[in-house]
């Protein structure tokens, strides 16, 4: 285990806007992060904002926030804040992002960055103008700090697997199966944007970029709705009379599978589903390449499946490593090995790399373009089903050029655990 | 164990075609299916065929055939065989079923059924013409017969999945990863019709429809190739002086990779690939429904897994059932309970299926229609691919009918070892 | 998610007694606990004890105490102190325990109990006395509170399984297989108490008889050491010239194997090892009853796998249960279904338990006498291994009287987000 | 694929007596050997033996063989019989190997040798005897021929796992659990010798000594029974009057636990069940030693899980082996890598071996002898059980020695499929 001792260190204000489900996922890292890493900062939980002022003063009390407001404006006037985490639903990022670069503050962004590519590039350009001036900004795919997934990342960068060819991705979930299951705003395009697609589609496409270091640059795919119209929320309430349930319009996508290729000459299969009955949190992920392959699955987060086709026949076979041991990424800070994490460790890692980073002035990643190239795939495949699952380039900046790719490894395991003295 | 009595049973001569894989696989299955079934016929093994003669005659020796030739025809006139077995490549598939069916032979065909569609519909009308004097045929889909994938197939007919919606297939095997692989003929369009689409995508097509009982209408997907050129099979013989070492050009695809839609309203996922390092046999399906879901890998192939979504969720999860227990297909014919079968067994029950089926008068499944059913989807995954991915329909004989479906249920388990007293 | 206020609820002072890698999980658990189980009471984290100054204010500081010593006497003295978590070896844990209790303190104390029978004899008596004056105790077999093996206990007393015949139990780790790894404390008998046998077979004890009620009446056993000597810890820093490496006995066992019998007339076998070179923390339980049978492997601690006798045999096999869903015992505090949780959360739900029971009265589980059965089942392993493995009865109080059994099941699942309005 | 030609291979005339479940495994064996790999001599099937007329002669039709007697006396009286398989319960092994012996016959007896000791060392001495005269002789402990394991066997050998301390052998299986599973000869003493010890046990303690070369020189157990009367086998046919059902008792272990020691410092613990609910061929041994672990489990016949712990703690972890490869024992003979193998490939496996070593006059393994010692084990337990699980010395022929071991490692994968000149 780690030895930080931060009380001497300073302390980073920070602010969280939205505190539903990835606002309780983002406080537990904030509380915690300093606790197994030695970060430069000690962060400290200022003011959460929602809209409801009982329930944000009740969800603030409970998950450690000293403050509450229901006008998020207010935080940003703020001199005891330093960081905005935004943690609510992807039609408010832009304006809350933007108003916040302005302002000054590091921003945390959830995934999808927005719900627009326009949104993500207006999104994307602030970041940059903003980091000019020392105010950094990151977008929250977590998953990448999935121990099991830096460290595939490494080996890929490594040299482990040597030309990736197969990019297999999947995000399978089963919650909407059900055709009473109520319409909830995830189920509803002006608030989530799209549905399997941004939420999860979102992730495995942003993994597939980060695992490989390549990007796609094209896409050929197919959204579909299974069940067009379910029950409104309130309807399920159980308030009203028998026989008069209501229901409204699905207006987002229940699947979306697309096809993908890379700068890199990869081929690429995607599927995020919420119909995959049976599967909870089935994020799997398969990399073949010409030197091995990795395979990973999120419900068994712990470990890695690692072949090496350099071996002979005799002795080759997909190794399942325990991502446990002290020169994992991030595993040095936690428990032995073989006692594993849970979900809620990859925000506690995103928030200490995002800590340090924002305090030593290293801009972090997964960034704000990161998140915009990934709006741009998911767009991509809008419009490709559209247009009858026809391939469809993924849009850049500038047409010809590659986007910049801010992307890059994770920590070398020693960091984990190793005092910086930076402070700012 | 199943008690047949065979010693009584009439003989049902067979000829084979080709000695190679397959047929070393049928020959097996020819040998010992009587064995464990109660037939109502036994086979016997009168002729196989092959273009050299030495090696033809080697391999009936070993294989144990009573006789060989070089010449096809001749098994066709020969009194004493009453079926045909094809297991060359798919160039020859047409002339010789055609053939064997006008000379009143049954004939058990290889897949993929042909290398074009219009030499599957040959074939299969053929066979609907032979099939009204009692000449009957089948093509050799042989994972059908692994009692995991019977047992699914009777899962869904009953009703376990509910309304199935997604389609997951995936064969995997990673045998010419390594570029100095030779130009085997597999390898090339003339003789193989394509690579992995028509080698192991042609299963998975197969197995989709099989399971579902419904049919794919259109699909949308990519054909690629990661090694152009490859030594020459002779170049790599180590006959020739270092340096000069001769190279041919890959006219086949290395992976396929295609979505598709089913006139069940089922939205499926295939990916077809000889890229995949580590996985040697890795054919996987999932099926996922409105009340249930069953997932299978072929390299646990005595394994299916069954999730019952009807269950609580405090209960549910997918069940791992060894298919090794009497009442499950084919099953009670061989060993006890967890003592499990290999992939020859996929042979032993079409065989057993076969000789039954023309023994009875009644026609095998898959059909040649199946067969050609598989063909025009793989025509129109090559046709979606040269037209940028774009959704194709699959063609059919009567645009605007669904063609015949002549897929019927796997037999009852029972059947397994129940004498019949049919002979003819 | 839970929605506990905990803004209202009154303080619970809490003073930790050692912060190693117990103290560490601890101190994460009394932080955590009440932001997302809804309790009666706030933890405070008052003050942690160490010997060494630094180190025990680095660590108090690192891990959230408000203050610390190096005197444990002095925090029994405090008022602002109600709960007292030792977290130290075991040599030290009957002393402090007995203090603490006298002094009105309510004990949480790390497992092993005690290191011989006599202490835990002791400390149980000690703990019924002060039970009287409403001063509680609890011994920490944190892995009751995986949510899998509390699901487990909860199919056991619901019938699930039948008549428990097989209980095969084994807890494998390999971190001392290097025979050059130093002679630290948990290798030498004077303050460990045993080797693997108290370490990780007092936790395998322990769940054995938790998950089946029963009690452990006999047993045969052996216990081994692979390595004599070892490096002295101190020899391995690297501070002394080469060529003189002291070592120093190792006087615990290595591996500790033993069969054993319970009341309930289940036939054990347990396997506790250090050396079983690939396992990390392969903590293993499987029962067998007469209808049905579960399995668990901590390595895979989301996972529970149940098997049903009852249903026919075709649709038998194990089901592998995600134990995420929020009818799950302490599930539904957390993430939604298949977004695992971790070691560390076998502590937060110990935390937890422990709080709601001291606030309300209710004498916690374990309880000190369940932690002095399973010191008398390991001591009785210990003689029988030096009575050549002979069948040895386990003590009791009494002889000819079951020893009283205060186990009780898990809290319902809902319990684990219902408020209580108890406060003290 | 192997191309043997056997067609001018001498023939080698075999009699089978017992012609049930073995019977059936090894007729399958026999009749396909030869096809698959080069052996020396062509097997023939000339004469079955049972002990009622009609069954006999219908199971000799149906395996194949030529002729059927019920008086096995008369088979070793045939000239055109080289080998005699033994296939019939363990209470008539020794009498008919004992003659077949002096009779000159080869001899291969299925397992365990004999119900007790004394007939086994009577057996041992008669083979040691009629080897001097080029009669040779093996016990058929088929499992030793599971690619899987003879690829274990090897890694073993070759140092791979260093030194072993750890053997973990499970035999579990679950057709009894029933208690109105009726008293079949496998529940009888008289007949069986054992229960599960005997039927099962010995199958875990021949792999425990063959994989490690090691021999068990101690045990300590307990042997078990969960069901004492069951209702004769007649009682269940349904042709006696409902109430009536008889019921008789069972004289055999249900279960058997035991530890052993070897002669090379491994701890080993044994469990051999017909009770372990869900388990049905569960198979299961791993090995921990200082360099390196395997772990396997017959119901997923094909892996081999190997744990290497000389790489680096980063890249360490269990391999998955699929052992289909052309380099692993036994597999260059079958199908492409990937397409497993079965039960019965064990047999084929063992018989092709058998053939290779009669014909060229090397003495088969295991021996008599070895099958000797593991009934030493087996009798060392039972004698354990009755002495309160105490340690008790595994007997030998000669005190103080340590037992011939006869033990050899598999044939080199090349061997599987290159041609052998050797004719006699």
């Amino acid at each position: 285990m780690t030895t930080p001792s931060n009380g001497t260190r300073p302390a980073l204000g920070v602010a969280m806007i939205g505190y539903a489900f990835m606002g309780a996922a983002h406080s537990q890292a904030w509380r915690n992060a300093h606790r197994f890493f030695d970060l430069p900062a000690r962060p400290e939980l200022r003011v959460v904002c929602g809209r409801s002022e009982s329930a944000t003063r009740e969800a603030g009390e409970r998950m450690g926030w000293a403050d509450w407001t229901t006008d998020w404006r207010t935080v940003l006037q703020r001199d005891d804040v330093q960081v905005v985490d935004i943690c609510t639903p992807g039609d408010t990022h832009a304006e809350i992002a933007l108003a916040a670069l302005a302002a000054g503050k590091h921003v945390l962004c959830e995934k999808p960055l927005a719900n627009t590519v326009a949104e993500a590039e207006a999104m994307t350009a602030a970041a940059q103008t903003a980091q000019a001036r020392g105010v950094l900004s990151s977008v929250g795919f977590n998953y990448r700090r999935t121990p099991a997934l830096a460290h595939a990342r490494r080996l890929v960068e490594e040299g482990a697997l040597g030309t990736v060819r197969h990019i297999r991705a999947h995000y399978l979930q089963d919650w909407i199966v059900d055709p009473e299951f109520p319409l909830v705003w995830r189920l509803q395009k002006d608030k989530a944007g799209s549905g399997a697609l941004g939420d999860i589609g979102a992730h495995i496409v942003d993994l597939a970029q980060f695992l490989t270091g390549q990007r796609l640059t094209d896409v050929a795919g197919h959204l579909t709705r299974f069940v067009e119209r379910r029950p409104l929320a309130e309807a399920t309430s159980g308030l009203q009379a028998s026989g008069g349930a209501e229901t409204g319009e699905v207006t987002v996508d229940d699947a979306a599978v697309f096809l993908g290729r890379t700068d890199g000459g990869a081929l690429a299969t995607f599927e995020a589903t919420r119909f995959a009955t049976g599967r909870k949190n089935a994020m799997r992920i398969e990399l073949n390449g010409s030197a091995g392959s990795i395979a990973f699955d999120f419900e068994a987060m712990n470990e890695l499946h690692v072949h090496d086709a350099t071996v002979p026949d005799r002795d080759a076979g997909f190794r399942r490593i325990l991502v446990t041991e002290p020169d994992h990424p991030y595993a040095a800070a936690w428990w032995p090995p073989g006692h594993g994490l849970g979900y809620e460790h990859t925000f506690v890692h995103e928030i200490a790399d995002f800590v340090r980073d924002v305090v030593s002035g290293t801009p972090p990643t997964p960034s704000f373009a990161d998140g915009l190239q990934v709006q741009r795939v998911l767009d991509a495949v809008e419009r490709s089903s559209a247009a009858g699952a026809a391939w469809t380039p993924v849009g850049a900046d500038q047409p010809g050029r590659r986007p910049q790719h801010t992307d890059h490894p994770p920590p070398p395991a020693a960091s984990a655990d190793v005092a910086s003295s930076t402070t700012h």
